[in-house]
């Protein structure tokens, strides 16, 4: 069976880069848990990155990193309000649940896998009426990019993440492509998160060049006081933490996070460019980030079959609905023949950013 | 500040062989979440080790390997039978009770960091009488090598698991130094484990040369099958798991866990040897692994601090406990230095294994 | 403000002839913790009842019940399907979630209360093909009588538990109003449970004239055991259990629950068909058990007012929508007084019965 | 077999006036959950009680009561620290771990039942040198009366309270016998709670005449707004509240309660100042409340078993060791029988009050 191109960002391994710092981190002995300098030095890297104090704990994964972070927002007996496709809530096995030991997910509604502050506020009201029998809304969740490859604007973030404050509830932000988001806002990382209202940041690095390490960006210190515990707790906590800070460091060093994101953005650029001008094919979504869901016609399908590519179909309502994903780690040669095999059916090649 | 020599096992970097397997394993496209080749030969290797069927979870660590482990054998109202001095109970943060949603520890006293069987048939009999006010004992679990640097013989872990078994638990290794205790044991590692009655084993590889990865080995489909969702659920399913499984290929490639775990115990006994000889030392522990407990007169210690040399004193009752930890990793400078200048306090030097 | 009329069925005090039972049961000393002997005889009695060895836990509520039982049947990474209006899901402030340590409710949609057979199968399909990405399905809930107050038939129930335990699940039914259901389907008890599939029914006695009594009735010895611990630790197992043992004896002796239920019924069916005659009224639901879902013009609404019966507005899309439950303890001269305010403007009075 | 007299204070029924409140509140309809007339006179004659505001939560146990306490005072990953023999640890089945979603609890020594401000310290300063290894210390629990039939005085109660404040911990008072030990301080309810630093009760009434209902009593604002959600996710809000509040209305007004500790308490002093005459006899703790624990020789035990009294042997080390639970509710009739048969083995009725 063929494997479908541009299948995830998953596939990758590492970026050479961070492989290099990784190689180089494992010389001589290092104090444990985080005591060592590279973590230290990665801890600072992050604060200036992010221009104020902020606190780090790397996570294997970006379902740890969601599930300690909406652990730490949320009691028990509270709700997250999440859009009805995020991550956390079709894709993480209950991890939501598991770490905050019960609370609930609940889904909103809204186009393009945003949802809107008018959403929030109609159910954050509609719930408060329904008192004591609803679970307590503690928390709201933001996937930044979402998972429909869209990314909210500066102004979106601000005015949801005051609404949830305004009600008594913290924001989180689920980063897995904070990077991709980023690059598109065109703005530094402080105002698309604290600065917009943002509490807690799962931070997604795996997929834009690391090797096995996400981490939670907290802007608290009382959070990260009880993340310090919670963390231990669930197992996340890794002895040899020098190898997870080595790659934080050589992500975020010289900007090649933002990079990697690039490249991955510009490609979905040119693939979706090149796809939106084929007679009967839409694009499902605005490509803003990494991803791309497009509906294309038999013809596109099979030509591109016929050069032994074949896309991932995604389920949905629409007929031939497929996702991709483009990376850092893109080759070249794949896009190019990619290209060549739609160039003929691309009566007007699209040139303008695809975005909303 | 100097930092005490012999810390811990955690301080060593990555096994270069193990570090080399990394490097390559970064080559190209790989599919996520374990539908990769080197996932499939680490899993193919994994059962050839164990002489059977295995199913293998790897885990970012030791904590997350035990508390999957014993989430799948007990259930929240359940509680778990343990040495007082386990990791589990004394180290993990409450980990156990996180993963298992609420069970109890219940603490076993023992000689030597080891229960035995006398002691656990007598607290099942004592729970059993409590009835249902007490949580229902559901699984052991056994700490190979223990905290104090002792090994269950494979008569002891024979007898506690029939005993275990007898009474409807199931049986939990924790094997942070499994290979340590299983090159003192000089037996196979199916005798070790399912063999002798283990349903479940936290395999450490961290602390013996790997980078980020311990494992849990499971020799039953059906916990199989549950921690398949546990695993995700609990944020430990890595996308890019070919590099967790790399690890565990070129530790178990070879034997190179046990050639590693073999000169962790030598340093050790070598250490120990010159260190029960002196007049005035008491070893607190026997040494059958990569540990020593041992109380030292001040006249060593301070021999030890002129060469620059700091031990980690150790609480407990003994005045001058300190602890010295060995591994693949020794600088053997460091060695032959500590041992010229403890060799003029020793009158004797043991020569015979420091065992009981 | 004037009271709302027909507002719950938890209005109502305790039936006169369960209160005498209370009073009774107070005589002399008695076992605690279920070991008097009303106790006994209430479960000899509920086998008597359900035709079969069954098990009993009386609850304080009808929320613990449902959390008992659902805990009883689903792991904490499992997941229970339900309708999308159910008790479960919308009302007990995440008692599913608490009791289960975290397994998800999963909500599935359904004319008139009640999910269908297809709609059930069609979501384990979905579910299954996203394989360890969602929790594991593991329980579904049938609420009899539905939230909408209709019945799922006898072929219904069947139906759709057979695919439940073909799929691997166990089937609770959420039974806060199980007479009024089972006096609608004229059948046994055992005909409406554990002969059509049912493993474990949270038994509603307090809307139907106990006083702070429901039970959970469990057809499986293994269930019955954990549950005993469960019970106990969520602080359920009440000392003078007597006083809930009494409650049961009372109510199951005699029929008086069927009793009660059928009057409870038959108030619904003369309000409604009174109600559904008028012009411009239109019930929402079929009324099947004690409950009634009507749309009333302002008219109805304005005459009743004058004779100062005010209705409880229900949410929903429909203007005007009320709702109206009926009890054991409805006082005749309301319900009198009612129909003639009606009267006038039903112009053909509905004397069949209003069932689907 | 006979049963043993004075088994427990949970054999009694419910105390006649009590009962008689239960059939007065049987009347008429009432708003459910809390809202009806006689929960509001409740909660208002609780304020008087406690001198300032308080909240009250009736529940069905006292397990219920304490597991819901400690839920809203301590969080997943936190520890509780209690006696080794305190019932939230020896008999509760694991509900402490169940409403804290694994938190642990932590054994404290002492003498008479009672830890020791002294114990308090040292454990909070051995565990917070620990680190992020142990779970977070957030509450303590005093039982009181306690285990053992004794007291902590106010200044106790105070000091400890103290330290536990002073290290961030919160204050639970398990009074399951709180009645009892009050009446043996002799001092005002908020004397005994709020003024000495306890910061939520868990308020006995079941033990001490009432049918089925103990109470939380809150001190907080905040926590009570929190266990409004925790209660009714729990399945502890019982719709018909009003016969949970006329319980309470009926045991405090015109000061029943403290009537029946007294009562309670005096009868012990009776018996225990018999049993302490005999010569070969020894009171194992000190009686301050209404339990007796107290080592017997043979001889006394036959001439009580020879007119029909079978005391309730008690585990522990001491041969012969029984305990006698006195309650409102003894027979006069039985305590003259047992204080005759026992007279000719006391050379010196012991006629001063039997405390420390």
């Amino acid at each position: 069976m063929t494997r479908p191109a541009f299948l995830s960002d998953n596939e990758a391994g590492t970026d050479p880069r961070i492989l290099a710092a990784l190689v180089a981190a494992n010389e001589g002995l290092a104090l444990p848990y985080g005591a060592d300098d590279l973590s230290a030095q990665a801890r600072a890297l992050c604060c200036e990155v992010f221009e104020r104090e902020v606190f780090v704990f790397p996570t294997p994964t970006g379902t740890a990193a969601n599930g300690l972070s909406l652990a730490a927002l949320t009691p028990p007996y509270g709700a997250i309000l999440c859009h009805e496709a995020a991550h956390i809530l079709t894709s993480e096995a209950g991890a939501a649940e598991f770490f905050t030991s019960g609370a609930r997910l609940i889904a909103l509604p809204g186009a393009e896998g945003r949802f809107s502050a008018e959403t929030l506020r109609a159910a954050l009201e509609s719930i408060a009426a329904d008192g004591v029998r609803q679970p307590r809304p503690a928390a709201i969740s933001l996937t930044q990019a979402s998972e429909s490859g869209t990314v909210y604007t500066l102004a979106e973030t601000r005015e949801i993440a005051g609404i949830a404050h305004g009600a008594g509830l913290r924001v989180h932000m689920d980063g897995a492509r904070f990077a991709n988001a980023l690059v598109h806002l065109g703005c530094p990382p402080a105002e698309a998160t604290w600065k917009a209202g943002v509490d807690i940041l799962s931070f997604g690095l795996t997929k834009n060049g690391g090797m096995n390490t996400d981490a939670i960006i907290v802007f608290d210190a009382g959070i990260a006081a009880e993340l310090n515990h919670r963390c231990k707790r669930a197992g996340l906590a890794q002895s040899k933490m020098r190898f997870a800070s080595a790659q934080i460091l050589a992500s975020l060093a010289g900007g090649l996070w933002l990079d990697n994101a690039r490249r991955a953005n510009a490609n979905a650029q040119r693939l979706a460019g090149a796809l939106a001008g084929c007679a009967g094919a839409t694009l499902a979504q605005p490509v803003e980030a990494n991803e791309i869901f497009v509906c294309l016609p038999e013809p596109v399908l099979a030509a591109l079959a016929g050069a032994g590519i074949v896309l991932r179909p995604w389920p949905g309502p629409q007929p031939g609905l497929c996702r991709l994903v483009t990376s850092f780690a893109d080759d070249e040669a794949l896009i190019a023949r990619f290209l060549a095999v739609v160039a003929p059916y691309s009566s007007q090649p699209v040139t303008t950013p695809l975005t909303s």
